[in-house]
């Protein structure tokens, strides 16, 4: 008998026992009860961007990448060409999913262990005036990068451009203010810092630009402008709904507020990673990032150089002692990844660094200094 | 306090605690314990079809018309052409998929209280070769109707055509043996007759068309042939799936083993839909369908006459009964909708009429009869 595994990933994430709790009732998706719920979620997601006078919420059934390809294939129109700088895997993701939509797309490689830069975006938006809509990725989970984005919103407003924010692994962590940050959506998900369980994405459409998405989306299923008229009219989504993950989502948000919104996860977050950091630092491991641009979300570190470090086995180990551990997603360089996200605290993160030392002296690791 | 009100919808439904209860744990999707769960759960749903040698399962986040626009886009290329034959909303919204995903659609109306024909199917069939594809909904809900899925497969095997059949209200309670019965594709949903809770489909695909859907689907999130094909490698789902709603499915699966799989859960909803047709017809109450055409799945009744009666009202005087029923989804009949599924049985039936004649007479209802 043990305490279940702790999940250090990117999500799913491990979550509260109230926020699990609140699945243990059935809900009818076309009951006043549930629509109750709907409409609660989707202003309490309003407020943790200040979104209520810029933008609309809608959410959608499916995991995020569902939300990522709504949202494209929403608010771009067929004609329409974007951007996306790409410092890591869900950059090519989203590029991959607006090139399926049919969309021009424009891939930019820069480095995954670098920021984007507002810099050169501006450069390509005065090279390029056929591009409209620019793609980011919020934090980029492939390394761990926090991409800049007030500054890259800054020069979408600019040049007039349509920017598409995917805000997975940051939303409700690290600050995003609509008044102040101008994008046409944003894309989120139950599952990640909102630390609801997985199984429903949410995207934010700016009021201004909602009336030109009509017609844009070639699928039924994840027609966003579709779902938000819908759900305007009738309180319901337009398709059965996952309830139980809805109403977890809505738990999970209580606790969120109560615990003071995003400044107060952001600061529970930094405390997870600082101690994380301290702590591998002193078994030897090294991050991969330069702490300048390395989000408080998950931390890519160096493969220990030692001939006996192998991912499964490390990873199976770190499993024993109650705590699952994330592979690299790095091409060129063997790394694995700790996620500082979910329900835990500095003490389960010291707990985890004690059980990644345990593990090092099980599998004969002397140091986890990379080569 | 009171017991939480029992649903009797066409889905979500009233699932057991012990089901409910397998949501209490986080899963990291990445890490062996769950890629177990999902081959589990995938070797059961093709025992329940028998479809081991013919067919491969693939689930997909998202609700059930997630899993037809995915089944639709991922079969039928491009240059398909798919007859549907339109005996209510269902195939309504499945030939709208189709339309949507561009490919030819011909929607050929036939009286929504009447089963398809498979006499009519073959004449069109022959009437119009250029036809690639039917679609059929097996309990097409709207009205109720079972649908003649046997004799459709096998018109359709005989002119080689393609069949799609939405099972999302017939699988797990009506008999699907794909061992007799030809089907490209089969759409199903975790949140159906199976009684686990709402948030992700699954869709059969027969082998021996498998690799020719290849490139067909233009998404990148619906696309069940990738997929299949990511699952195949890896164990693991492409995208972040529902983990607590794929355990719940997990632990409902195991339930309806024991139950007796099938045919124990079609004799239950037979006893419920008795039951029920029963107890309303003593109150009045006239059901839509001739009972020949009656799916044990849900049933359609006429509104009562009495000028008293407003649905509304009706709905929520049998709520606080503790019994949450169904709009009717007829355009030129007044309906309501009953459904006999979930984890119930005669008893909470019975309590069900009860609710009914109490909810009558608060309301001042002499009786339920049509008019």
């Amino acid at each position: 008998m043990q305490r279940e595994a702790i999940l250090l990933t990117p999500g799913p994430l491990t979550t509260t026992l109230r926020t699990k709790l609140a699945m243990l009732r059935d809900w009818g998706s076309w009951d006043s009860d549930f629509i109750a719920v709907t409409a609660r979620v989707r202003k309490s997601l309003l407020n943790v961007i200040q979104g209520q006078e810029t933008h609309v919420v809608v959410p959608l059934q499916g995991s995020g990448t569902f939300s990522v390809e709504a949202a494209v294939a929403t608010v771009v129109p067929p004609s329409g060409h974007i951007l996306v700088l790409d410092n890591g895997a869900y950059c090519k993701r989203a590029a991959k999913i607006s090139t399926m939509m049919g969309r021009k797309t424009t891939l930019v490689p820069t480095p995954e262990d670098k920021a984007v830069s507002p810099i050169e975006l501006e450069a390509l938006l005065v090279k390029d005036p056929s591009i409209t809509h620019v793609v980011l990725i919020h934090c980029e989970t492939g390394a761990g990068v926090l991409n800049p984005l007030h500054e890259v919103a800054k020069v979408c407003e600019k040049h007039n451009k349509g920017l598409i924010v995917d805000a997975m692994s940051s939303f409700a962590a690290i600050e995003i203010d609509a008044r102040s940050t101008r994008f046409d959506a944003l894309i989120a998900a139950s599952g990640k810092c909102l630390e609801g369980v997985p199984g429903m994405g949410f995207v934010f459409i700016r009021k201004a630009i909602l009336d030109s998405c009509a017609g844009n989306n070639t699928s039924l299923a994840m027609d966003l402008h579709d779902q938000y008229v819908y759900m305007e009219k009738t309180g319901q989504w337009r398709f059965t709904p996952p309830t139980h993950v809805m109403v977890a989502l809505a738990e999970a948000i209580q606790q969120f507020e109560d615990e003071g919104g995003q400044p107060a996860r952001l600061k529970r977050y930094q405390r997870n990673y600082q101690t994380l950091i301290e702590g591998m630092a002193a078994l030897g491991f090294k991050p991969y990032l330069d702490p300048s641009v390395q989000a408080p979300i998950i931390v890519t570190f160096h493969a220990p150089a030692h001939a006996n470090y192998e991912f499964r086995k490390f990873y199976e180990a770190a499993k024993k002692h109650g705590f699952i551990l994330y592979p690299g997603k790095l091409t060129e360089i063997e790394t694995f990844r700790v996620g500082c996200i979910g329900a835990i605290g500095p003490i389960e993160m010291q707990q985890a660094v004690h059980a990644v030392a345990l593990t090092l002296k099980e599998l004969g690791i002397a140091s986890g200094a990379p080569a």
